[in-house]
């Protein structure tokens, strides 16, 4: 990192001269904690770490669990890659960053839980300093394989109120966000019952940067928010309070589900649902073919794919199944923060 | 297809005025035959078909073996599509089809065996109409589990007969070309041991097109060859020979192994390895992607991946073990027509 030479510009949302090293800092932590909390919840397995670098500039550290009690597979990373040209992907949406050397870091995430009663979640949070151009990006998104209308409820509250606490607007802009990116246009399904996501924060007031360069089309995207401008600190301080938000959205409903008993037909359920996150990632989301086209760790790119899934041709759930009834509601948007259980 | 208006322009390269009725009856039997014959190998499974309609235009007919004794999954499916537009991955290829309606068929073919020491193997061959330009497409290549150099060898050499009857060129190109189409770039592996591929065979003379969108590489694309043109008659006798040696191709293999014993630690490398098929399908594969961008019917793209995959965080083969030896010496370029069992 001493090697890299700041080229930050724009005079009104400068970031502070330490912008990399708290990012930096505040996502390791972030890993740490997760990794600790979920290894105690967890109670068998433990998390195996690979330090790695990468040959054009960075490096992170990538830490697996495999084969615990509560958790099939989890993989928790931390990477800060730095280099000479962003992506055309990327440069797209911040043309400003041309010819800039970039500065990239992120902590992410993926759980794959052994009960189907338990949904899969996936975390991101990142950072990009290029040239002239800063922004913050990420999000959290739960997957669930059997329909428990609660848990989508409960995390989605948990998310909206760490927004809330930052831009009355951020929640359900960032929410809608999410359930467009989260978006399988082959299978006309959203991944899950979706969360957050955002991307391209740099504090200029415009909250969004959709659809990706896939085309998921978003009817309602002209009619979400601009925003009065917001400084590096604020933007820094929301990043945070939704990273920290994560445990308190996903582990109680990790401890509602996980003595629940199923058999073979929840199981193979959840393997063949698992299909449709193997195909968004490699299809179509935006970190893992950042990834494989700066010349990433691809194992570390990959740990996010479930250790065991299955296709099968034609699948169809039986009508008034719980099944049937996660395709019916949960794969497509909901407003599950306003649920409750008295007018399901 | 009688609602579709023919505009084939260059006078020099017409083809025949009944040219899709022709390639369509071929690749409808290829289909059939294939069908057939596998059936009888398997001698418990057998193909459902789906017939299916696409809104835009045409439509096919799937046909999926499900739990066979030697076939645990097979899909061959035959589409005949035609509408407005090609999407804007050919469309880089052939300028000259822009503005054009379009006209495509093919037919396709993915097997997954239940025995690890049985090799999955893919099998395209389909045909384009657009405007002023037609052309041929498609290949077969073959993806070991366990390392067996005669099987690779006999399937080259029954490949490279049928080419070497139409050109001497045509084998040592599409042998090339398919090893670097079927290209893991970030596992820097082939997929499997390769066979033949090739596509924008328009008669012009120019053999290779490539490389392909995804940027893999060809060092060695400067040195394919230039031909003298070819009529259409001669290039559609080609891919008739080419479509009926996959039989011979395939099935001494499966005779061959369909009786040797494995265990889990076979099963478990099968079931790992089938990961990397379904990462090409959905990161490179370009019949894929154009299913896809067309609004194809998902689940007739989809029906190549395999039933049941794993990954692991990680993975590396024994030192000394055959699993080595196919990262070794299986999953890089090798001359396997040459191979003889004097000499490996």
């Amino acid at each position: 990192m001493t090697n890299y030479t700041t080229e930050i510009k724009t005079s009104s949302f400068v970031p502070p001269s330490d912008s990399r090293q708290r990012v930096s800092q505040f996502l390791r932590n972030l890993q740490d904690q997760i990794c600790q909390k979920l290894e105690a919840v967890d109670g068998e397995g433990t998390f195996q770490e690979d330090a790695w670098e990468r040959e054009e500039g960075g490096g992170g550290r990538s830490r697996v669990m495999k084969a615990g009690k509560v958790f099939e597979q989890g993989g928790v990373g931390f990477s800060e890659v730095w280099g000479k040209d962003l992506p055309p992907s990327i440069l797209v949406q911040r043309p400003e960053a041309a010819g800039h050397s970039f500065y990239a870091m992120g902590t992410s995430m993926v759980l794959h839980p052994r009960s189907p009663y338990i949904p899969t979640v996936h975390l991101n949070y990142r950072y990009f300093e290029a040239g002239p151009v800063w922004w913050f990006g990420g999000g959290v998104d739960l997957t669930p394989y059997y329909p428990f209308a609660e848990d989508a409820a409960h995390f989605h509250q948990t998310m909206k109120r760490a927004c809330d606490q930052h831009h009355p607007e951020y929640y359900p802009t960032f929410k809608r966000w999410c359930d467009e990116y989260f978006y399988l246009k082959h299978r006309q399904e959203t991944r899950g019952v979706g969360g957050i996501f955002f991307d391209y924060q740099d504090g200029r007031g415009t909250l969004y940067h959709g659809p990706n360069s896939n085309g998921q089309a978003a009817a309602y995207s002209n009619a979400l928010g601009e925003i009065e401008p917001r400084n590096w600190e604020q933007l820094f301080a929301f990043v945070q309070d939704c990273g920290n938000s994560f445990l308190p959205a996903y582990l109680p409903i990790v401890e509602r589900r996980q003595g629940m008993e199923y058999g073979d037909r929840q199981r193979q359920f959840q393997l063949y649902r698992r299909g449709r996150y193997v195909e968004f990632n490699l299809i179509y989301d935006r970190g893992t073919i950042f990834g494989l086209q700066t010349n990433g760790r691809t194992e570390s790119i990959l740990m996010s794919l479930p250790p065991m899934v299955r296709w099968e041709y034609s699948y169809q759930p039986e009508p008034n199944t719980p099944e049937a009834e996660l395709y019916e509601r949960f794969l497509k948007p909901q407003d599950w923060a306003s649920w409750s259980p008295d007018v399901q």
